[in-house]
């Protein structure tokens, strides 16, 4: 089941560059292993923001909330989900 | 070059129902063959609402620009295209 | 999995009134239905407004565009749909 | 007499842990006591948010706001409320 | 148990200026049967606008939703309701 | 002549209690004395949220801003002033 | 007493040419007789838009709801209006 | 001086097709004029939308607001001026 | 050329008190001197907020920049500029 | 390939005054080279605000991004990027 999920992370301009570093090293590493599962299905930074789009394939809502309230950029996040469906003119689909 | 498109369908409530079926199988067949060229690359169903979030691969702005002012459905439409970039977290990426 | 909606109905001033009535009787038993089932589990009039909050409990998220899309009301609606989680404090959870 | 209730939650991110541990701990308390006794009546979170949509029942809108706030996370909350009255197409309603 | 309610007025240019004039008359006659028995306390225009902010005094939700629904002019309204509750420095207040 | 004015307070999480107690309490005296002249017509707590509705009636927009401007939670509120006039089906209007 | 009133006006695409030029007649009349009389006492064009930022000088709310309900295009119109008090710093102030 | 304007074009769905290939041919003219005479100075459309950004070079403010007002699709276009001045980055700037 | 400028000042709750005093005492200088010169030609205070409103002659784009980000209060305002032509309802005009 | 991009900068206002020369600085010098290699072809100051609209020229959207995300004042900026298409009226359009 695929949900449509924009992050838009706002880092406090004075946070202290070791810690914003360690923290993005460990989102990246959490994201990225995460895709390689098949869960995290497509990840694409917007053009000229800290943000991207993302879509995730999961069983269930709650396994989505767990998967992102558990992102190590969580508290500087503004998120946005929005449940997909099969749109009637993909050509993909079954 | 990805650019993440949402479409946002509004039909007036008294359009002719041939003429409204009539524009949603052509918008459906010129999706389709964008889809199988490769250009369309992803189109979900926003759950609820006659919208649409989709992914395009084109070379550039104008190409994209003749493909959407040329949907059947576009007189119809509000359309708002986001240019996307490599995430550095993206697990496909080169 | 449950599922948050906002349904808000705008009818035209000048929608015959027949069709008007027939078309909120049908909603009416659609509902009805979808509630004796256990797929629609609350819905509540948000007060002074052609509106409703309701929850919906479904399989998927192709089910609930299923069932929303085919309401008579539909195309008079905007719809939000927000996909909802346990809260860790509800009593009722497991 | 029921009310929707969205609480969404704003922790600064310099917050002291424990300060923050023994609020959230006190609101979780707070919470299940009000739900026990029938007046919390549903808390779901929102997927993806530090936020709930909230059913609340009780006998006058002083009451409400007197629950609410003496929430502990009050500080920390933009809350919006909803007055809700019986939907005519409820099944449940007598 | 009060409430205040914002009523914005949008009719048509076009409509026919003789219902027009008998549905503000019965809005009027409406509105004044419930100012004289205590239910709509105050009205009041907004300067420059089609519009008023009104406060109502009923038993529940419920009463306050079938008052606002019958509302002749409620066709072509947005209404907003707010609950209040008593203000800590209200020197009316008990 | 009456003022409308939704008054929205957002006191910093961090700020010290004795000074917010002290603010707060120079803030009701003050409010309750406008009251006893009869110039703060009404006050209303908005159900959930640290804010207002009141209704002030002022000789002039001069009068009203300087009595704005000097409450004590100036500082820390957004306040928002609609001119209110006379409505046709007022039963109270002479 | 000086008040900020923001008109934005909307003519329908297909109003009858002859009485839209018979309305904005009218309402050029009834404005320059204001401004003379010393009512109406700016008018500025909003570049590139079909609206107006006004000032005007009035006596009380009721008067300036009068003037601006009675303007021919009233019924195209949406109008905001702003309160004005004398700004501290004005070396036109007594 | 410099203005950069933001056009947004609103077509009714049921205009006549004659008549808005008149207007649109006859906007192109204008604009182009224009654009050879040296005021309208760039011309963007934005993708996906019936809409453009343009840059105008013009004497004062009346000149664009005349410019504007006589555009062939005025009266379908919803536009926003915003002054430009000089950036004090810009190596073109004397 | 006449330009509608609105001035927003948000002063942080804990801005020292004597250089607040004196920011605004120059603000005060630096308006006085513009209005006697007859570039600020009106400024007035919105009821109820630290905001103005304010109407500026000037040569050009240019000129107007110059003088707004040079007010002393400048790094705490939100400032809109909105370029204004002559009415043609206007009877002060030429 | 050209983009409009609209720059908001927002700097603390206790931004330590050295860093903030810096780091200006080096943002007019980063800016100056684009400009001088045709990349960012125009930059334009928005009157009242510490804001720019831009125009780039660039291969690919991740060119874009790569340009925009090392900008020195990029953590105090709110970027908007638009992505543009010859329009068909554009004299200059081969």
């Amino acid at each position: 089941m695929l949900f449509h999920v924009h992050m838009n992370v706002h880092i406090p301009v004075d946070m202290d560059p070791d810690a914003l570093a360690d923290t993005v090293a460990r989102e990246r590493a959490y994201s990225q292993e995460l895709q390689r599962s098949g869960t995290w299905v497509h990840i694409w930074r917007i053009v000229g923001e800290y943000a991207n789009f993302s879509i995730f394939d999961v069983a269930s809502n709650d396994e989505l909330h767990g998967i992102l309230s558990n992102l190590p950029l969580f508290p500087y996040m503004d998120i946005t989900v929005t449940p997909l469906a099969t749109h009637p003119s993909d050509v993909t689909a079954g």
